[in-house]
C-alpha cells in the first residue's frame, strides 16, 4: 500500500504538472488572461504613460522602464510665395505639435526642391530678410544686361540658374535640437524659407523628428 | 501512519519542487531547451522578421512587438575625379542597399575632406553642374593675374585656398530623410559631389543611416 | 481511506500551489528577491556593461542582449572671442567626454546665434583661418565708403547685416559621424567657429549626441 502510494501520481499532481508546464512555456499568455478582468482598472490607474513604457533588462533578468526612442515623419506644404526671405517658425510649429512629446531630440526639415532653401536667421526685423535677398542677388547675380552670358542653363528664365547656386550655398535642410518639448533655438533665431524664383511656388518640406519621448 | 504521510515528502514532490525552482529562476533557459527540437521548423515558419522583432512591455508585464531602432555606418570611396560638379545619386544608392530596410529614418553623408563638398541640387541638366562650378569660381576667385595677393595659404597651388572657402560655403555633409525604404528627395533633387581641386582626388564619405526598420 | 487521500489536499500541496501562482503572476519580484543576497557579487562580477544591457526578444520568447540606443544633450559656452575664424576641436572634445561611450552615432553641434557660424575645415595652418575670414568679407562686404547703402538693417553697426548673411551661407550647425567612440573626421578636418561680429561675444552651442552605445 505505501509503495503503491509512492509510485502512483494523484489526479491533483497530474493537473498541477500540466498547468505547470503550460505556464512555464507560455507565461505571457497566462499573465495576460489572469489580469484581463482588471484591465479597465489598470488602465484607469495608469492611464497614458504606461502605454509608452518600454523595458531594459539587466542581468540577472531584472527589468526596469527604459526611455522610448521614437521617430516621426510628416510632409508639410508651405504656403505659396514668390521671391523673398520668409520667417516660417510659427507655420512649422503649428504643423508639428508632436515636438512637445519629445524630451531630447532633433528636428530635421528638408525642402524637396533645388531653387529655394531653408535656413536659421534673425527672427525680429523684417529688414534683415529683405537685405538677405538683396545680398544673395549680389553674390549670385542674374544673367542680365552687360553680364549676359554668365550661365548655360536658362530654360526657365534668368532667375533659374542663380536660384540653383543660392540653394547650394544656403542649403536644403536645417537640423534643430529639441529639448524638453521645445525647439532649442536661441532668442533671435527663427526658421527661414528662402524662395529664389520670381513666380509663386508651393514648396514641400519633409519634417523628421527623432528622439527620446517625455 | 497518516501523520507520517503528511510530514514526509514523496520523491515525486521533491523532484517537482526542484524542477519548479529551477524553472522559476531560469525560465528562458527552459523555454530555449524545450523549443530546441523545433528550432528549424520555427525558423522555416517565421523566417526573417522574427529575428528583428523587439518587445515593448506595458504594465502589468504584457509585452508586444516594438519598432526596431537601428544604426548603420559605412565608409564609401568615391571614384576619382578632378575639378567639377558631379551627380552621385546612383553611386551612393548602389553602395547603400541598406536604405531599403528602413521605414522612417535619415541618411547622413559626410565627406572627410576640406577641399570638396556634398550638396543636393538639380539632377537632370548637366549644364547646371557646369554653371555651378563656374558660379563658385566667380564667388571665390583664384589668386591669379591682377588679383594676386588674395590669399596667404597657397601651399598646394592657387586652387587650394579657394577650395577651402567653397567647402565652407557649400558644406561637408547632407542629411536626407528616408521614407518607406527610399530617399525622400524631390523629383529634381540629386546628390552632388563638388570637387574644388584641379587634380584628381579620391574622396572618402562616411554614410550613417539611422531609423526605424521596416 | 484512499478516497479521502485523493480528495483532500495536503498542507504541502496547498503551500506549493500558493507559491506557484505567486511566482507565475510575479516572476520578476521573485527573481529579484532570490538574487538579492548575491547582488554585490553579481555587480562585482559583471560591473558596468550589465547595467547598459537591453533585450531583444525573438519568437518563441527567447531574449538576447540588444544594442542600447541613447541620446545625450549638453549646452556648451564657447570662450569669448571677437571677429575671426577659430579652431575649436579640442574645446569641443574636452567638453564632450561622452563621445567615447558611443559605438556608432552622430554629433550635432548647433550654435544658438545668427551672427556667427559653425563649420568643418582645415585644422593645421592658421593662415587658412585668416584667409577664410578675409574671403567671406569680400563675398559679403560691409556698408562702408563708396559702397554705402547696401543694407537697410544696421541697428548694431556696419558689421551687423554682413554677419547675418555669412551665417546663412556657412550655417549654424554641423553634423559629424561618431565611430567607435571617436569623431570620424578626416585627417585635415577640424571644427571651426566663425565669429562675424567685431566685438567679443560669448556664444552658446547645443551639443546633441545620439547613437548606439559601446
Amino acid at each position: 500500500m505505501p509503495s503503491q502510494h509512492h509510485s502512483s501520481i494523484s489526479p491533483l499532481s497530474t493537473f498541477l504538472i500540466a498547468v505547470f508546464f503550460l505556464l512555464a512555456l507560455f507565461p505571457a499568455t497566462f499573465v495576460s488572461i489572469a489580469w484581463a478582468p482588471y484591465r479597465s482598472v489598470v488602465n484607469y490607474a495608469f492611464p497614458a504613460t504606461q502605454q509608452r513604457e518600454s523595458v531594459v533588462c539587466t542581468s540577472p533578468n531584472i527589468c526596469v522602464a527604459a526611455p522610448i526612442m521614437s521617430w516621426f515623419q510628416k510632409s508639410l506644404t508651405l504656403s505659396s510665395r514668390s521671391r523673398g526671405s520668409y520667417l516660417i517658425t510659427d507655420e512649422i510649429l503649428s504643423s508639428l505639435p508632436e515636438i512637445k512629446t519629445y524630451k531630447t531630440g532633433l528636428l530635421n526639415l528638408f525642402i524637396q526642391h533645388t531653387s529655394c532653401a531653408l535656413s536659421l536667421n534673425e527672427n525680429y526685423d523684417s529688414d534683415v530678410r529683405a537685405d538677405m535677398s538683396d545680398a544673395l542677388d549680389r553674390i549670385v547675380p542674374e544673367d542680365k544686361g552687360s553680364r549676359k552670358g554668365l550661365y548655360r542653363h536658362d530654360a526657365e528664365g534668368s532667375d533659374d540658374m542663380p536660384a540653383h547656386v543660392k540653394s547650394a550655398l544656403v542649403g536644403a535642410s536645417v537640423t534643430i535640437p529639441i529639448t524638453n518639448g521645445r525647439l532649442n533655438t536661441g532668442t533671435w533665431q527663427g526658421i527661414w524659407y528662402l524662395e529664389f524664383r520670381d513666380s509663386k511656388h508651393t514648396r514641400k518640406v519633409v519634417a523628421t523628428i527623432q528622439g527620446e519621448k517625455i
